[in-house]
């Protein structure tokens, strides 16, 4: 803190970049702990919007949330009513730390100025990967990053559907088959899309090891998708109106009348690298446990910007997730409000959907665990959601890796369908605690027929990997 | 031991007291880990049936499970060509310690004969609670502890629906608001009966503090339940036909043209006390970490005539439970088979329904936390069980235990809709490993709009814990 600054003017200071989850959560935690006469905050935010689930933008385009505002938490106006200086439309296009101040550029009107500041939050987010294809550009090819991509995405549905149910039939191609990318074919799907995804890696979500990624690949074909993998986009062809008309690959090219692209994100830290701060191998800004940017006393940063500290593999990774975004948010308004709070870091959790399918994941897969030095056993058991004879028992397919000797739990891949998500919050939380997979046979779970078999399936799978540490010789 | 014995015979001799859930599996894994060339396995079971799931009864008589056979896992016929001498209808009247042998007698012939045994496991179960109230043996009242209850009180539905519809209304009458007695409300509500659950306790589900059992009352009576707490049931009025026709307690009278009691179970240790084992504050047999009765190297029990450790409190309690019983038959099993493996205790998780609301708890109530001498701060949440946005998020209320000062987790009790029940597991690992409240704020569960809010339910209860133990003086 500059303390000659702070005595210039009666109060310091906070200002932050980017008004989206972990910024503005910062903003209004430190505006509970400090009041107006104490702190003064200002916040910089370039599009409409503040505050908003982006995790909510395939279920909007698909209609299960019937608009736009319901994914909005909190307004630009609900932030100023509570001593905000919130201004939209207006980005950051410099931090210059050596002088403590940031240079914003007013989007409208090209006006800029220089804000400074006691104490700085970036929380500029990520920017979605766009591959540099022909054609990418065209009418008709769409990404769903932000509310405004998603509202445009609409704008092309709604010109599209017309058409739905006549021959010839209306197509939507989904390049990517991670998280984004199969909640954007359910959403097409659930609209009344033939739909086709078209995916580089060997099988969908590569965030699941390959043998967990083949059990999604059947379960979306049966659903009626497409499923292309192995395939590389060279290009989105257009048709004489110039708009989108298939996507090619080496080996084919398949028609489409609208496109979404769901490659995947990366930390936009272009700020933060053209002043100096420090990015880790991932391109994400780097901090210490208070999420205060590496040695940098008054810069914090939080979100989608930022890597993360993966308490299994030891390593930084980039996970950029809404409910970290949160969790940075509240952590560093309490640090920059006078209180206390850190961020041990992650286990990797991500659970998602695709209509029926329920996907989840914690820990390492077995190339994280190779590339960490691990040697581990893996099983693979299938079991149910409920008791095999209740009704709307559901299969379930769990994978389980576990370290070699100590037999300290690795990861958790789990591919089924109602009850399976959420049920790999039990091996994030033994993972947290470092956990054993023998320790994890005794876990008191929740049982009764409605709700899981007398042995969980997380159970199940810790039954065998015990046997699999035991017998496992190397 | 005993060598000179086991020289006589060609091999061991394990000797099963009761064919259920702990005895059978204890039968099973021991006969995985030794052929019968080296141990031969005897077990006793005094009923018509094996290793069925009594936690699956409501359902079977709700109707949601079509018929008794369902419930069985394994059949005499399938135990015995795992070559185990399995002796149905042959009860075990006498244990033998010093002798190391068991006195058993056919139920139907009344001829009794001695085994002996080299290793000994008591699997013997619960036995109702059966008030010993004028009416209670009537024609009507049925409890709902074996199959053979089950197909009882079906047999008496059966003779009493056709009148369903009709004047006057048909009605059942439920004794108990526990785990069984709700669940029996569901199954008869289900099945078209104006039913009355009479409940002594202040609340329903005795098992939740007060304030949550609350929530339990009015959700129920939201169901056209009729509850009626704070009343001790003083007798079953029976009409001219023998039949019962009535609950009385001291206030009231219920008409009932069936009666379901679900007062609850104790531990069935008969043959235990009477052969001088050591028995605990719960009428449960005591045991060491390998299941093993305290002080008899040669006799194992487990399930639910045993008492458990409740990690948590450091005390024991008797929780009869179709998970613990078959964990313990393994751990059993392993240890008598010549293998390794320990019970360390419960956290006391279990979860439970009533229609479309889920009941689940884990850890200390208020009165265990006062008993075992700890202080603490309670907090209740509400939250969903989706993104708000998300359509079904269903309302959820957590309440969470914390200890003062050092805000380690003690419990958490959570009352709602779909998706709120196997939440509990989030604390159930929580507690097992010790965790504070604070550390639980940063747990990495799985995030996804049909999935969570943004911070989970478990997660928002655990931030206002920290708050609540911060500011706690005492």
């Amino acid at each position: 803190m500059n303390m000659s600054r702070t005595e210039e003017r009666s109060r310091e200071r906070l200002v932050v970049v980017g008004g989206d989850a972990a910024g503005m959560s910062a903003a209004s935690q430190a505006r509970r702990l400090r009041g107006p006469d104490e702190l003064e905050i200002v916040a910089f935010e370039r599009g409409h919007f503040t505050s908003y689930s982006a995790c909510g933008i395939p279920y909007w385009v698909g209609g299960d949330v019937p608009d736009r505002d319901r994914l909005i938490a909190r307004s630009p106006e609900e932030h100023r009513t509570r001593d905000i200086d919130l201004r939209m439309r207006t980005e950051v296009v410099e931090i210059d730390v050596g002088s403590a101040r940031v240079r914003a550029r007013d989007v409208d009107s090209g006006a800029e100025s220089w804000t400074s500041y006691d104490k700085l939050v970036i929380a500029t987010g990520a920017r979605p990967i766009r591959p540099d294809l022909p054609g990418v550009d065209a009418p008709g090819v769409h990404g769903v990053q932000t509310l405004d991509d998603g509202q445009a995405l609409l704008d092309t549905l709604a010109a599209t559907e017309g058409r739905i149910g006549s021959a010839p039939r209306v197509r939507a191609v989904v390049v990517g088959a991670g998280y984004i990318g199969v909640e954007m074919a359910e959403a097409l799907v659930n609209r009344g899309y033939e739909v086709t995804v078209v995916n580089r890696g060997k099988e969908p979500m590569s965030t699941l090891d390959p043998d967990m990624g083949r059990l999604v690949h059947k379960a979306m074909e049966g659903m009626g998708i497409t499923m292309v993998d192995d395939s590389e986009v060279t290009a989105l062809r257009t048709g004489a109106d110039g708009r989108v008309r298939a996507v090619a690959t080496e080996d084919a090219e398949y028609p489409a009348d609208v496109v979404v692209l769901g490659i995947g994100v990366r930390p936009e830290t272009t700020l933060a690298r053209a002043a100096g701060l420090p990015l880790g191998e991932h391109g994400g800004l780097l901090t210490d446990l208070s999420l205060r940017v590496r040695g940098h006393d008054d810069i914090w940063a939080g979100g989608d910007c930022v890597e993360v500290l993966d308490l299994v593999s030891g390593r930084e990774r980039h996970i950029p997730l809404g409910t970290h975004a949160n969790k940075h948010g509240q952590i560093i308004g309490a640090n920059v409000g006078g209180g206390y709070g850190t961020f041990p870091g992650v286990v990797g959790t991500a659970v998602s959907k695709v209509c029926d399918l329920e996907i989840a994941r914690t820990g390492l897969r077995e190339k994280d665990a190779d590339r960490a030095g691990l040697r581990y056993v893996t099983v693979i058991i299938e079991s149910t959601s409920r008791a095999g004879y209740y009704p709307g028992a559901a299969p379930m397919t769990v994978k389980m890796l576990a370290e070699r000797r100590t037999g300290r739990l690795l990861g958790v891949q789990i591919v089924g369908r109602e009850g399976a998500g959420k049920r790999v919050d039990i091996a994030a939380v033994a993972l947290t605690a470092g956990m054993t997979v023998e320790q994890m046979t005794a876990l008191d779970l929740g049982y009764a027929p409605p709700f899981s078999p007398v042995w969980d399936p997380v159970l199940v799978a810790a039954r065998k990997a015990v046997a699999a540490v035991r017998s496992g010789a190397s």
